[in-house]
């Protein structure tokens, strides 16, 4: 099977100027088939802020009401993923800027309130497929794909989506057509053994290592959603898991960098 | 050839929820190859004013500065672009959103100021070239296109673009593959014999009578260029092209309403 990378990067990267456009050179730079999923960064909450529109927050997290949804498809769709496609055709690299509603790309339904909390996220959802035969057609035409962290519900309503859940989806979802590598860039240089020590990456976890760091409690309680996440995409058919920083791309996608995650 | 149309809505329609929705459900019953070009309304102006951004106006003209073309990225190639996919899902028809930089669809240059006036419109782009080999796979697949009015000077750089200059532009690039008819909605029902009475539409517009209307100044000035750049897209190909209401695209589409321009 030919190779595949689905790449993540976060708002860190995307609002620093300068930053973007070299992960943009070498993610250009990048031989083969390759998928760059892009969250929202600052913006989103900046022009909320300016536009006089309340981000109403419950346990931390973000509630998408029909003002914010459409606050974040302006941004996430328009405005961050033109400017990134632009950018990377600019690099000689033929990208096509989606969301998931475009093509049938990426069908969901609203989350529903349930659990104790009972919390109502809005218009947020969570994902039912991937269309993996579009993805198959535009990257055998030698076009990369960067998509936008909002979905459809096949009804007419786009929806709020994780931009983790949608590189870990798409990555599951093509492991059958591709040796699929997932690289989910933040804001460290991996997983580390010491939380104060940005320096302490653990090069390589396997689930053996995973579990006694874990009953150890030496993993960043923070971490262990994404690593659980991670692990359950291995046995989801995804080849490798790969950490780190956004500038450290060419060194993760080299092994040199970052914390690869793997069967063994 | 297989024939295809490309439909081209204004401000007005997009404006209009109720009206939009029914002008999308009647598009998605069109069976066969269709795209969709769409401008961007009052909302691009609306959003300008809420974050105090002052519109350039020059001899009538907006004038794209850095701070407008991100507006108008988010406004058009975001939410509206989005929110018609969406919609067009919801009919059943696959629709896939883009803007001229995606998969390279459309490459345009920044207008050079010229002339005797020398306005320099900013961030306007002016077409080079569309991409109609990445269309006609769009449209092998069933893919309906919906293109929103930016593109790109493939060196990085969005670019605002005329809606109506680039449905013009898709048509006659792609009448070498299709047999293409190029729909333009606006506020009226078609060309007026008589610009006072709304109801006095030219069922059926030729080169010859075209001249002898002009002859008898019997044409709305305003409808000069739209006309002339009609009659100039069927001499580059394009098998004709209807001018009229989007309310009325049903019978557009089958002649009953609306001016059809054509050869004879």
């Amino acid at each position: 099977m030919e190779k595949l990378f689905v790449i993540k990067i976060g708002g860190n990267i995307i609002d620093d100027e300068k930053k973007l456009s070299s992960f943009l050179q070498t993610f250009a730079s990048i031989e083969g088939n390759k998928i760059l999923v892009h969250g929202g960064g600052k913006l989103a909450t900046e022009l909320a802020g300016r536009l006089g529109i309340q981000q109403q927050m419950v346990e931390g997290r973000r509630i998408t009401d029909a003002e914010t949804l459409k606050i974040v498809t302006m941004v996430y769709a328009g405005y961050i993923n033109k400017k990134m496609v632009a950018q990377l055709q600019a690099n000689n690299c033929n990208a096509m800027g989606m969301c998931g509603a475009d093509g049938n790309l990426i069908l969901a339904h609203k989350r529903v309130p349930s659990g104790d909390t009972n919390i109502d996220y809005g218009f947020v959802g969570d994902i039912d497929s991937v269309n993996t035969a579009l993805l198959q057609n535009f990257l055998e035409n030698s076009i990369s794909v960067v998509v936008a962290p909002i979905t459809h519900n096949s009804q007419g309503q786009l929806l709020n989506t994780n931009a983790d859940t949608i590189a870990q989806e798409m990555a599951k979802a093509l492991s059958s057509l591709y040796t699929v590598q997932l690289i989910y860039c933040f804001e460290k240089k991996g997983v580390l053994l010491n939380v104060d020590d940005a320096d302490s990456v653990i090069p390589l976890l396997i689930p053996s290592y995973y579990a006694e760091l874990k009953t150890k409690q030496l993993i960043f309680s923070g971490m262990i959603p994404k690593l659980d996440n991670a692990f359950a995409a291995l046995r989801n058919g995804v080849h490798r898991v790969i950490i780190g920083k956004a500038e450290e791309l060419d060194n993760l996608l080299a092994g040199k960098a970052g914390t690869t995650i793997s069967h063994e």
